[in-house]
Parts: structure tokens; sequence; C-alpha cells
């Protein structure tokens, strides 16, 4: 950590801080420059964060020079992680395609999916049996009853299933159906639930926050590992901009940024971010090309039909298309599609 | 709401749209346009909320002319409501100070923030037992030794607590210690406790969602709202941008919007906004000038001390100035201090 | 156009506008709902322009409902554009790499740098004579000096040069030596500057503001096009948002976006966007899987001394993989890489 | 300036770099961390700028530890200045109500408004003649004509005249009518413009970016005075952010902090943050609260009938509660209104 004293600060000001920084069990370093004094503290951060340096007398500025974050961190696990769903790998040697409706409506609905997403190349089922919704007079999931249609739908197609958690004493129940568990958008900060998660053994897909920082994601993906559960895939699906044209600004960028701060896998989610169907497919391709170890993409057998985000799923027509990219672009970057992975072992 | 067609749309198209709006029960007015042709469409709009319009052939956007909460929404309750917290009002009358400690550490800290509080004029005590971290390496608060704290501190001042609940299943003992229960900026889209603050029956302070829109807020209030509970009070407390020389921008603008479209009352935090001592002050000045129904404030006895967002609390030296601006501004809006409102019974 | 009433608006209030849209030669068209009334407002959008119908008695919102620009939008050139600068296209055929350095420093780094690019396979040279800095102390260009050093790069070279106009008056300057002329993103609603290019006669480069919606960015081509200059090529080069571990963010999904209401080519800057070198190619990668008609790219013989943007630009070691990328992910989309379009000529 | 090292860097680095700061005649301090080594630079922040520091081996980030602009900071002029226009002053002791039309569109429109402005206590006449506007197609303003409307305005009623100016061009013209030019939202980092306002001896008023830092806007005004031209005025009026139920979001915080930064006084625009005419009077009250130095304010004699902006501008039932506000606020702050001042000179 590095404090930068403001222009007024007195000697006697340093001098209280290289004290305190010492009974502390660190070592304070001081550069005093034409206008301002800066002090290197050299030491464990976590020895200095109740110390609410930025309250000192003569302080303008403290800035963190290392990550907060540490189990997710590269720097303590320089090699990236591949992380396995019911056998399926997520990580750096493939591109897994997960697709399926973004809401389970009825057992037929989801078989029809289901296949039209192993049509496409798809190793993992996702589908909703709890939707957080904005408006509460919106559907919000089966429940319980969603979570058994999937189970049914895995045995009919052999998918393992990835399905979203938002309350956390729904964890074990839906850890009890769901080969992976989802946290959405509106919960990277409900730090109850990243906890719950954490503890409950099985891998975990954690949305990008719509507001958060890359740091940020990385600290609530922290919250889980902490607990002891290190399957964490990442999953950027857009920011909040001031821009309209599209639902929210698909973060490509994020994904070499976090792939170089974390050693776990990151996928994208396209068709959340655009919020239109017509932006699914060149948004994947980007995915793939930045260098995603995923994507994930809603399909619906009748998307005018849809209880929820029908807008957005792609339809028959697009699968060949889908399918397409995921059998061209993965080797250009010296990746395996999952599918294509699994087939030839 | 209204039907925008594409260019392209064929009289078919529209024909279509007519008969589905009918056949749902509502009424479809057609203008042609020059270049393009919309479709009024008169109804219940939860009738048409299923018929995922956007998706039918034909149609460009569809564009809500309607507010989509209903309950909070002072088309149906033109009066402006006051929330009553252990005999406290907060409404339009008023103008109210709560304030305290960002979190309880210890009885000693807690009682001495809320002689603060009471010295500015504060008549509802703050202070967070359960605190949403973003490192899960930060204080977390004490739970319910936080709450017995709190209790304590209400029993030897006078003052009714509001504090924080941030998982569903602590609601109903957060309920049996705090007379005000409040819904912090992360948890703003967190279904699962907006419902359940909903059912138990004490007033419920909401803030704004760092990222959410003035519609996405009034939308979490009728979330709690639809559960039968309307002792909602609003709180701006900043939201994200690009600037960085405060942690957040706090949005003074959202009090007459929300206040315009929303029957609850709205307050401000100015200390979460801003993040820095020196700005509460000017932040509180426009809050209560710009028509906020009451402030929220960090105060901490030695805020160089504090376990969490010590930076930001006021100290002794500016209780003067605090009381000040809370005697001397909310005259000028027509309005009481809610200590001088309480002092006058 | 659709005007949306507010619910006290009166049967006399409604009166009044259709008589106002009559008078000035509309139609209007009223549908009645439940809880309000829409007025849809039939005829040329720009008679109604002057009547600023959101001031009128009973009036809660106007919606529009067609875009406001006309010679940029595919509504009225439905086929896709392809521009030449200097015989080099860029369209909806071709992927074209223009790469350069971010300032010309001397002859000797600019050529050099332009021999880097050829050996990538740019096909266009980019170059900054005129630096619009943040700091009025940071190098601000060589000026005319810099553009002779492009004109004598070009004659070695054959390369075309594109290079940045940041006064409305160096516009017959610039344009007496460029091949094409850019319009930087601080320079998005410099509306003396965009009709400047507008009369020169020679191909633009518009760069998108960081603060623009996809719609203002389209409109201030609108003002280029009304000067008769149709030869415009949309550059997307990132949004200000709140994520600051880039310097902007890449909005990708602006690509298709934009081509899909616009008939202009579109092509993306990976360098500004990301401000790391470590960004480049990956986005690179994504912009031409978006579908983007061509990128911009820094490249530096030495950046560790360039005098502007040094941290971003490809240095030698980079340049293979950015040639592979032009080469194999073109074909991909059902396009050519320019250099290999013009070698095949 | 401080650099931090990656990880990875060797001590070969360090000295490295130790040894071009030294050749750069400044000094380098080395604290060596557990995780991390950082180095602080010592010596003319303008000695380094060439160097390109974070392009060096080993070099993880560099951070500045003091402000890039000079003459407008407080550091070098911790007093807070007062700038008179026409003799009025705006500055740390008054609140200077500017007001006046958006455009100026007729001698009788400016007229009327001149005198509503002077009844609500203006001392300054804000009015266009040249407009910026997003689309081609809206009024642009009438050039000369419109300015010397301004000037018989002046004659008439005594106000002298703030007006925008937005082609680097057009400055001597503008000038020799304008007693205080005005630079928009939109060329706020038009630097062409600001250097030719900065040579041109009249004061300046300069709105902030809606895109644009704290930092960028107060290097915005260092362009200005490096020409020689300390008479500026810093105005507050809306960033872009995510919200749209207002047309921008007006950032209050930023006056303190920008008052804390430089000596400059900072007034706020409460008319074209918000866009809307219901929002003027509470973010009026809100900017004077704040410690705001003035404001600036649309009044119209007929808004439904204005060029520009018509939906945001006063009218006359509005100028009683403006008068009000004006009279009553300013002394809670220890202010005067500039018009009181002036009466009792």
């Amino acid at each position: 950590m590095v404090i930068v004293m403001a222009p007024e600060a007195t000697q006697g000001d340093v001098d209280a801080i290289v004290e305190i920084i010492a009974a502390a069990g660190g070592s304070a370093f001081v550069s005093r420059g034409v206008s301002r004094t800066i002090i290197g503290l050299v030491g464990d951060i976590d020895q200095f964060s109740t110390l609410n340096l930025r309250g000192l007398r003569g302080v303008a500025d403290v800035m963190r020079v290392s990550a907060p974050y540490k189990l997710v961190s590269r720097d303590n696990h320089p090699e990236r992680s591949t992380i396995r769903v019911g056998g399926v790998p997520i990580g750096p040697d493939t591109v897994t395609l997960i697709a399926g409706p973004c809401a389970v409506e009825t057992p037929e609905q989801t078989l029809a999916a289901a296949r039209m997403a192993q049509a496409a190349g798809a190793t993992l089922l996702r589908g909703g049996a709890y939707k957080p919704r904005t408006s509460p007079y919106a559907f919000q999931g089966l429940g319980e009853a969603g979570l058994r249609i999937l189970a049914d739908v895995r045995a009919e197609t052999g998918l393992p299933i990835v399905t979203e958690v938002v309350d956390a004493h729904d964890v074990d129940l839906v850890a009890s159906y769901a080969d992976m568990l989802q946290i959405g958008t509106r919960n990277a900060q409900n730090f109850a639930l990243l906890q719950a998660v954490g503890g409950v053994g099985k891998p975990v897909m954690l949305k990008r926050g719509m507001n958060a920082t890359i740091e940020e994601w990385l600290m609530a993906a922290e919250y889980i590992a902490q607990r002891g559960n290190l399957d964490i895939v990442l999953c950027e699906r857009g920011i909040r901009t001031f821009e309209t044209a599209t639902r929210n600004t698909l973060d490509v960028s994020a994904v070499p940024v976090a792939q170089r701060l974390s050693h776990l896998p990151v996928i994208i989610d396209p068709s959340h971010s655009g919020g239109r169907r017509d932006l699914v497919l060149p948004l994947t391709r980007a995915a793939v090309a930045v260098g995603a170890d995923g994507v994930i993409i809603d399909v619906h057998p009748r998307p005018e039909l849809a209880l929820c985000d029908g807008p957005q799923a792609l339809v028959d027509g697009d699968l060949d298309e889908l399918a397409r990219v995921m059998r061209e672009f993965p080797p250009l970057l010296g990746k395996t599609a999952a599918g294509d992975a699994l087939a030839t072992v």
C-alpha cells in the first residue's frame, strides 16, 4: 500500500504514521517529493486493514498496489483452471456451449429446447426454475416443479444441468437437482447467497453484476472460494451504461482482463446482454474470438410464446449457424469445442 | 401500450396483431403514418404482458405508456404518505434526521454515537449489525449481539432503531429488535429479501440500488408493497457513474422525480454516496433544499478507529453545523425538522 | 410520433392538440385507454419539430417512432455502402486493416511503423499530426510538418493516409495531404468541424464519441452527409463506463446495431478503447468476428519511446499474430481481408 | 509519482528504472514489499512525462500523486477567486443568478426574457446566438444577428451578456459583443476553441463535459488559463449516466469537490441537466445549498413557442419562487445574492 500525504502534512504527521505501521508489524518507507510525501507500506495488507489509514492526520490518499482477492487470483495459481460439470470441461483448452430455455415452462418446451441445444453442439443444458424478475407481476418460475422437469430432461438427453438459485435457503434443494448452480447478475453482491453456494459442493457459474467492476466480480468469487469451493466459472453478461440500443453493453474486454487476473474460466452470455435475437450470433462469434472459455445461450422452440425473455431466444433457423461458429472458430484460438472434446474421448 | 411497426411490416402483420389484442380482451387503434404504422393498445396492461408482442411479425418496438408499478404509484394515491417509525414521522411535512454509526462495534461506541446523533437533532438511530461488505475479509458486523446493543441504546436514549437486514431468513430476528428494517443498495434487487420484509409488519427503508433506475427502485418497492406492507421509505444514496472523485454520484434529482411518481417519502444518504466526510454537510444541505423528507447520516465518536466507513463519519466538531442545517433549512421548504415536530407535540 | 397524455389531461387538452397538428398539416389519431390517452401523429416529422409538443397542456410524454437521421439511414438506402480510400475498399465484403503510429514523431519512426503495418497486411496508414490531448502540457503533434512526413511515407510505401483534423479551419490544409480525414472522439459533437469535413470532398472516418449513443453517432454522421459527403466510415472506439480496468469499454454490439440502422461501413479501434497492448489482439479478433468492416490499430517501432499512447502500441513480435488474424478470420465471415482483395485485382 | 512493479519484476528491472529517473534529473526511492516493489519518484512531474514509464520492463502500474493541472489548482492559489463580468461578481462571497432564454429568437422575446430574469434577481443575461444541436435539422441560432439583439437588450436593461461560442474562429466576433463567453458541454474538449477563448481577454464560463471527470474539467480550464486567461467560471450541468428519467444527472457533489481542488468559482445549470421545468426550482435550491457560487437558468416568456429547450424554461409564475430562493438561501451559506451585493454598493 502507498499513503500519499497532503501538501500541508507535517513531519509529525509522517512520523506518527510510521510509528502506527511499525506497531502493526509492518515497515514504512518515506519518499519526500517536491510537493508531496509518499509512504510505502511493506507487510501483510490484512495487518493494515483495520487501521483506517485514510482517517489519519495529513493523509490525502491511500492506494492499494496488490489485489484484494487471493484464492481466485492468478498470482497464487498461475495456471488457468479447468472446471468439470457432470464430466463436461470448462477451461482454457475448450469452448463450451451451454444452451437451453431462459425459463422452464413445460416438460415439452424444455425437452424441445434441449434437443435444439444439442443440435447446435451444446454439452450443458441451461434453464431457470427460479427467475428473479424486475416486476413482481412477471412470471417467477416453476420452482421445484421446474427442477424436476430439468432432471427428467437430463435423464432423456444426457445433458448436465445449469440452473439459477436466488435464495440462500434454496441452495440445498437446487443443488440436489443441479449439476451447476448459477448466481444471477442481480445477486452478484448477495453475500449470504454467495457463501451458501460456497458450501454446497457443486460448481458455480457466477454472473458479473451489471454494475460490478471486474475487481468486485472477483471479490464475489472470493466469497464463494473462501467457503472451500473453487469450482467457479465467471460469466460476463453485459454491464449497465448510458447506451439504450442494447439492454446492456457486453464488455468483451472483461474476458482477457479477468483471465489475466484470475485462474478461473470465463464465459460469455450473449443473449442477456444484447436482449435482441439479431445480436446473439454476432456476439457469440465475438465471445469465442476474444477467447471466452464458453458461451451460454437462450434457445426456445416457440419464442413468441416464451414466458421470459422470448425476444432474445435463438430459434431453429439459427442453430446451423451457431453450430458452424462452434465448429469453425475455436480451432483458430487453439481450442476445441467442448462437444468435440467429449466426442473424441 | 403502443406498438411501432417496422417500415417493412405488411397489412397482414397489422391485422394479426389487432386480432391477437382483441382475443386478449383489449382494443387496438391503428394509426398509419407516412413511413410507419403505430398501434395503440387499450385495456389492462396485465392482459398483454404474456403476449410477447415484441416477438410478433413486423413489430419494431413496443413502448409502455403507463408505469409498471401500482401500489406505490402516485397515480392511484395522489396524496403523499407519512410513515411513522416508533412514533417518529417521515413524510411531506417534516425533515427527519436519522443518524448513528455505520456499524455497531461496542456498547460504548454505539451509545456515544447515539448521543452525538441526538445532539444534532436526530430522532431515529441508525446502526448496522449485519454489514454487506465487498470483501469477505472485511468486518461483517456483530450479528444478533449488535442488535442487542442497539436495543440497549434505544432503552437508554429513547431513539427508535433503523438497522439493515441482508438475508431473507434473518428478517424475523432483525424485526424482533428493530423499529425499521433497512434494505441496502446491494440487495435492491434481492427479491426474496424484498418479499420477506414485505411480510413482517415493520416499516422498511429501501435504498436505491447503485445501478437502479428510478423505475426499478419503485418496482423494488412494489415487491414489498405487494406483500401488504406500504410503510416504505425510499432512500437515494448515489448511483454508479464514471466519476471517481466521489464513491458514487448523489442523484438529488431523483428526490423530486420519485416524489412525483410515488406517494412514498424519499430521503437521502449523503454519507455513503460521497464516501468523504468533507462532502457530508454540503450534501445534507442540498438534500434538505431539494425537498428530501429526511437524511440518514454516519456519525462516530472516533472515526479513525471505525471498523467500517470511518472516513465518511461526521465527528463531534461537525454536529453544531448539522444541527444548524436541520434547524434553519426545513422552514424554507415549508417543513419542520422531525425533532421539532415531536418536541411541539 | 406518439403523444402520451397525462392521466389528468382533459378532453379539451386532447382537442387542442388535434387542432394544432391539423394546422401544421398533419393528422392525429386518438386512442383512449383506461388510464391514459395516446395520440398518434401522422405526417412529416419536420412539420412537428417546431411545435414544442412537450410543452402543451396535458402532455406527459412525446415519443419518436422513426429515426431522426435520414441520409445515413438504411431505411432509405437498404444496401450497405462501400467507401474507397485511395482505391482501398471499406465495406461489407472486406475487412480493412488500417495501422500506423498514434502520433507522427519523426520520418524514421513513421516509415518504420508503416513497414510494420504493411507486414501485418495493412492497406491504409494511420498517423496523427494534430493530437487532441487532455493536458495542455502533453505533446500536441507536429502539425503540417507531420503531414509532410506522412506524404513522404505514402510516396515510399504506397499506403494511402488516414489522419485526424481537430480544427475546422485546418480542414483544407489537412485534406490537401490526407486520403481520409479522421474526426476524433472528443470532436464527435464539434458541429463546426463536422460541417467543414462535410464540404471538403475527402472520405471521413468518424469516431464515436466516448459518451455518444449510437443514435447521436449517426446524427453526427448526418451532419457530414448533409453537406454532400456520404463517404463516411463509422469507427467504434469504446465508451465511457464505470469500469476502470480498461480505459474505455469497447462496445462490440454497436457494430451490428449500427450496420442495421445505417448503410455506412463500421470499423473498430481496439487500441484506444482498451489502452493496453495485451488487449489489442483479443479485441481485434472480436472486432473481425462480430462483423466489423475493418480495424484501426496503433503500431510503433519503439513504444517505450512513443510520445503518445505508447503503452497500447503493438510491437514487432505481435505482427505475425495480427497478420494471421487478418488472414484466417475474415473468410469465416464471408469477407476478404482488404489486402487480399487488392492483391487479387 | 509512484511506480508499482509487477510481481515477476527482477532486481535488474528496478535498477534500470532508478537509473532512468536519475538520468532525467529525479530521485527514485525503492520500497520492497512482500509481493511487490514500489518506487517513489521525486522531482518535477514534467521531467518524467516523456519517459513512458508504463512501457518499461517490469512495470505493472504508474500512479500520479499530484494533480496534472497547475494554474487553476488551489494548491498554488489557496484563496478562492472572484471573477467580475461587467462589474458583477462571481465568487465565494456571492450567489449570482444568470438567466435568460436558451436561444435568442427575436428582439421582443429576448427583452421579455431579460425583464423576467431581472424580476427574479438576475444580474447577468444568458442567451444563445450560436446553438450546438444534436440534429443538423434543428434551429442552429441566429448568429451575429442574435448577438446584436443581445447587445440591444443589454443597452436597454443594463444586464451584461453571457453567450456561447462554438467555433474557434468566431471567438473574436462573439467577444466583441459578449461580456462573458460560454463554452458548452459538447465543446468541453474542443482544445482549439479552449485555446482561442484563452487568448481573447474576456471571462469564460466553462461547462463541464457531460462525460468529463472533474479532473478533465479542470484540465480543460487549464487549457484556457495557460493562454493567460484566469477569469474562468466552472459550470456543472449534469453528467451522462444510465438514468433516463432526467436528461442528465446533476452532480451536485462536483461543486464542493471542484471548489476544494481549484480556486475558480463553480456554478450550476439546473435547467439543462434535468431538462424538465418541474425540476428547475428544486435543483436551484440544491445548487445554492450545496455551495454553488451561482446558477444559470433558462427563462422564456412563451416556452411553448421556444425554438430550443422550451420544456425546461421557467415561466412567469415561477419567478416569485426563484426570487425567494435567491433571497432566502444565500444568507444561510454566509453568502449574498449578487443582486443584493450590487444594490448595496
